[in-house]
């Protein structure tokens, strides 16, 4: 087999690989991950990196674009897309490479652009810019013991034990109140074969503790490393993150669709199915249970590991996704007085769930705070910190129900809300998921009223290039509320949303179910048809960012708060959205723009930090018990709050921030009533 | 249906009871106790009342015999069996009754003699009269809650637990350092049918809780009594108490075979078995599981309750009993150096083991010492407490291995030694064990050379009745001691166990397998044989107390004494022996004879202690870890001791108490050598 020497910069790993290997497998053998998350498709450019060329003489090696394979169609047709990325950049394709495309043959330096680095700390981008220090559940101590003897014959357990306290104390020197070892208990699982693996070792083995007290596996030999998995259950998608617990470095990231969605598409739905069906509980519990089985499996795979060395798994979902992973009925999350079964963290082995991490492992499952304010919140919590601000930070997390936490140091309140599924996309004509051919940002000229789009997977607008002529398929969440901020901009629908059918405009016409506004015409399309922007869409907006609104509203009046210091937008939603134009359709309240963040699927971040770091698990334990639930439907405002909020922006209040975007042309902001139709 | 009233006696319990049940069924409904060990056959005799005749002006009834069903045959002829035990008790039949038997047709005022009663409270008899305080590791609490509102809609597990610490508070008024509500516990399976079950009771539930920090058992409404088990799992019989845990009552005590037999007679066998078979141990273990689960079904049947209603075990049993209960491989329980697993106590949850308790019920298996001292030795210092004494306690369990635990409130020293079957009537020509029919006394007149003995399930010498003929049928464990112990007392054997074939007397004489002293003719056997004792009999008792004697003499020795202030003899073994005899022939050393107890099952005694009382499993914890093991063939003077051993009493050294019975014909205490054969 030809070997060829490959260099990895910045970090300066080095080390010989076989031909033919991808240069992102060769880099993980070299300890450098490179980042991905389309399966090594060609199509999600994550893993991009630069072939350098010319004589290295610090490692003595000639690099040559020709010592890899040449560009495939795949990689052509993906930078093809990105002119302008490229531009930028100053990149010229062939000197960037698709890392899981292109293969070694000769020897190379690489150089790993930031972007592209896998084993990122830990960083909290946007909102809280902070490094997570890295103290997790599970510490790994290297024990030599003497064997037993017929005038020593102490049993197994107890001479790891005082081995254990022994080298405890070398590795920590100076720490105080080191568990001596009669205060060590062992898993009953991890007992059981004890004997055989100390005599299969010779009396050398590395013992991993959790949490300092208990000994959950003993394998021969030196071992370094230990593993866990961090997991976020959304009812649409469940992510799963591989960690590294000594680096907190993130081997492996994997997600799958939510296999309990063939029973119900929200969480009511499924709630209803186990009320419905005897077996319906534990269904929906197997199904969760066997995806995440699979997810472990696929990450394990990846990052080359043994499943059954993963020794912990930390995991968040809302309130039905952690009564379903947990097999508790969810039945009194659905029935008022909605009532989840346990608020506190739930610490249980993995083997009681069925998990197939070592089944000595534990299962940490973060606190919920209230039936629809669920472990995913208290996880945006300990990824966002608002217990740890003076400013009063209002954290959103946007799905088909949203979640909201006002407050600061002093004082967190919480609420959720229905939103319904119109912000994702569904519900509207031509909605769909932000997915390839989705529109994702809309523009509309306020003299011409004519309209421009951008569509995923291709750079700038549709204006600028010839070739986005039939690729357009349908709308994404946030060109959604991007449209309905637009036709509220241009004057093309008025404060209460209704179109202004006495403009002038060949978009503008009476459609099949009442009026619209057509974006692309069937021409520009893949499927056809014009694709409008409907009165029935802009309704389900205004529903959405009305209920939205007011839960924000309410949380920030029983604050006694005009406004938020910084609003933080969570979940892949939030990251996508124009900021500005959420706030002129005043789906969040008024603001200074640059204090409102996009942090990303801060739930999964959470799950992440309580993973590598315990003291973040009894934090967010005393921070939810203090968090304050208001639940709005006991809100005697909350009706007459409601349907103001259905206004653009809102009829009761200023927002001064994007008081300039507000059309002149829309002239009845103070209209007492709303929804005469 | 009729009903009559009955008075129990000594206790006044008095109540109304359907005409045709049965004595001791009637008192069991009235919460009085009455033994039985042969599941009501008539055979046992241990339910025996008395039927008191007259008018009880303070209950206002009139009790004659013929308000019960009349003298069935089976009680004729177990009485028919008793007649010097009537005489001396001054009763007579008709007035003495099985109650088991003896159905109620009237009003009846009945005596339940002493030795009758069950639900006695733990009173170590013998060595040790003392009373176990009850201080169970279960406790119940009685919570009312007030149902969640939309105002206040903490979750369930949060609001039990509030709940219950405000309900632990007011039970134990004044206690200091009861749990917060934050610090309670739940186990997952309790968690799992929590909020059906806190419904169904419009929450009102006792909460039944470990060790005052763990929730296992929510049930609806009012529960006052709560259930455990203790085991001894011998290698040849299982026992188990099933106790109430608030009262410390015996509700039920069953017992059957060890399974495990059909692998194995003895540990060795066993251990053996689970090294050449791959699926040995998961057999082993399985075995005794399903036992366990039987007698757990029967004992709760027998008590009226629920198995789900048991909420602990506490098991004890030598080390490979010990590790084969807990699937742990017993390999080197067997091989040099002879090392357990683990020494500490072991908790684990029954649904682990797959014992069909309470599946979040916890099993606490007692601490072993060493490879052949194992978790059995330590319920029987927990029955015993020499660690408490000033004096030097010698506690010896007899069986096919024995365990000697020497010492006092300072200093512990314990060994093990094999003392091979012959002491429990196997490897005996006509050994057989202690059941109808087999000989447990045998005296031998020191002039006639003529023998005289008892039969198990008769009264008196077979010399005192006609009857007798026909009956014997071997020999067990207690009457070899008797006969070889006679033999020499009578001078038919040397002091060094040979026969003397010089002496006058058709019973001595050459068998098929050597010299013999026949001791029951053809004619007084129910198997048509002469039953002698042989030459290879005496042999083996030698062997076998020679054994126990140096591990005795060992202890002594490493401790400084001369002689033990006491004996205790445990094990069934021990109750019948008698203790003259057993010192005469060196079994023990010598000691006062009043000095020298047997205790009965201490080992059974000592699970049942643990279980009620978790002070004493700390106790035993911490005095476990400091008893001084020492393995018998580690000391260099072992073999020689043994060889010295096998005379009687002993060759090199005094037996003042029973120095009067050593016969004169036997000259020669200190020879140097022996068996040189």
């Amino acid at each position: 087999m030809t070997k060829h020497n490959i260099i990895l910069q910045p970090s300066g790993s080095r080390g010989q690989v076989e031909e033919g290997q991808s240069i992102r497998s060769a880099a993980r053998d070299l300890g450098v991950e490179i980042e991905s998350i389309c399966a090594e498709n060609a199509t999600c450019g994550k893993c991009m990196v630069l072939i350098e060329q010319g004589r290295f003489e610090k490692y003595n090696i000639d690099s040559r674009r020709e010592n890899v394979s040449p560009v495939t169609a795949e990689e052509a047709a993906y930078f093809g897309r990105r002119p302008k990325f490229l531009k930028d950049k100053g990149w010229e394709v062939g000197q960037v490479r698709l890392s899981c495309q292109c293969k070694i043959q000769g020897d190379v330096l690489i150089n790993v652009p930031e972007e592209s680095r896998g084993n990122k700390q830990i960083v909290r981008k946007s909102a809280t810019q902070r490094e997570i220090e890295i103290k997790p559940s599970i510490r790994k101590y290297l024990v030599t013991m003497n064997p037993p003897t017929l005038e020593r014959p102490i049993a197994d357990w107890e001479r790891l034990a005082k081995g254990l306290e022994t080298s405890m104390g070398l590795v920590r020197r100076g720490e105080e109140n080191l568990p001596r070892w009669s205060d060590f208990t062992v898993d009953y699982q991890c007992l059981r074969t004890l004997a055989s693996t100390l005599r299969e070792a010779k009396w050398n083995v590395t013992v991993s503790v959790w949490q300092d007290k208990e000994i959950v596996q003993v394998q021969s030999g030196y071992h370094e490393e230990s593993y866990g998995a961090a997991v976020d259950i959304g009812s649409t998608t469940v992510a799963l993150y591989l960690c590294n617990l000594r680096t907190g470095e993130m081997l492996a990231a994997e997600s799958e669709m939510n296999p309990q969605i063939v029973y119900g598409e929200d969480v009511m739905s499924r709630i209803q199915y186990t009320i419905e069906h005897k077996d319906g509980l534990e269904k929906l519990h197997k199904a969760i249970i066997s995806t995440l089985n699979k997810l472990l499996k696929q990450a394990a795979k990846t990052a080359k590991i043994k499943v059954d060395d993963i020794l912990e798994m930390v995991l968040v979902g809302n309130s039905t996704m952690h009564h379903l992973l947990l097999n508790l009925p969810p039945k009194d999350l659905g029935l008022a007085p909605f009532v989840p079964a346990i608020h506190k963290s739930v610490d249980v082995k993995a083997r009681e769930l069925g998990l197939q991490i070592n089944s000595a492992g534990n299962i940490h499952v973060l606190p919920t705070i209230a039936s629809f304010v669920g472990a995913d919140t208290s996880a945006m919590i300990v990824a966002e910190e608002p217990h740890k601000q003076d400013e009063n930070w209002l954290l959103i997390d946007v799905g088909t129900n949203a979640e909201l936490v006002l407050g600061n140091r002093k004082r967190l309140v919480c609420t959720s809300t229905p939103t319904g599924p119109a912000l994702e996309g569904a519900h509207v004509e031509y909605g769909m998921r932000a997915a390839p051919g989705a529109m994702e940002r809309i523009s509309i000229d306020e003299t011409t009223l004519e309209p421009k789009y951008k569509v995923i997977g291709v750079d700038g607008w549709n204006t600028d290039h010839a070739e986005f002529k039939g690729l357009v398929k349908g709308i994404c969440g946030s060109a959604i509320i991007d449209g309905v901020a637009e036709l509220f901009r241009a004057g093309i629908v008025d404060s209460r949303g209704k179109f202004k059918k006495e403009l002038k405009s060949e978009r503008i016409r009476q459609g099949e179910s009442g009026w619209e506004y057509v974006i692309a015409w069937a021409e520009e399309t893949s499927i056809g048809r014009d694709i409008p922007m409907t009165q029935q869409d802009v309704r389900q907006i205004q529903l959405a960012k009305a209920a939205l609104f007011t839960a924000a509203r309410t949380l920030l009046k029983r604050s006694g708060l005009e406004s938020p210091d910084k609003i933080i937008l969570a979940g892949g939603f939030g990251s996508y959205i124009d900021k500005e134009k959420a706030m002129l359709i005043g789906l969040i309240p008024d603001c200074v723009l640059d204090n409102v963040y996009a942090v990303g699927n801060a739930a999964g971040d959470g799950a992440r930090i309580a993973l590598l770091n315990i003291e973040k698990r009894k934090e967010i334990e005393s921070v939810t018990r203090k968090v304050e639930r208001f639940e709005l439907p006991t809100d005697p405002e909350f009706q007459n709050q409601f349907m103001l909020a259905t206004s653009f922006p809102h009829m009761s209040e200023p927002f001064p921030h994007i008081a300039h975007l507000i059309p002149n042309r829309v002239a009845d902001p103070l209209a007492k009533k709303f929804m005469e139709k």
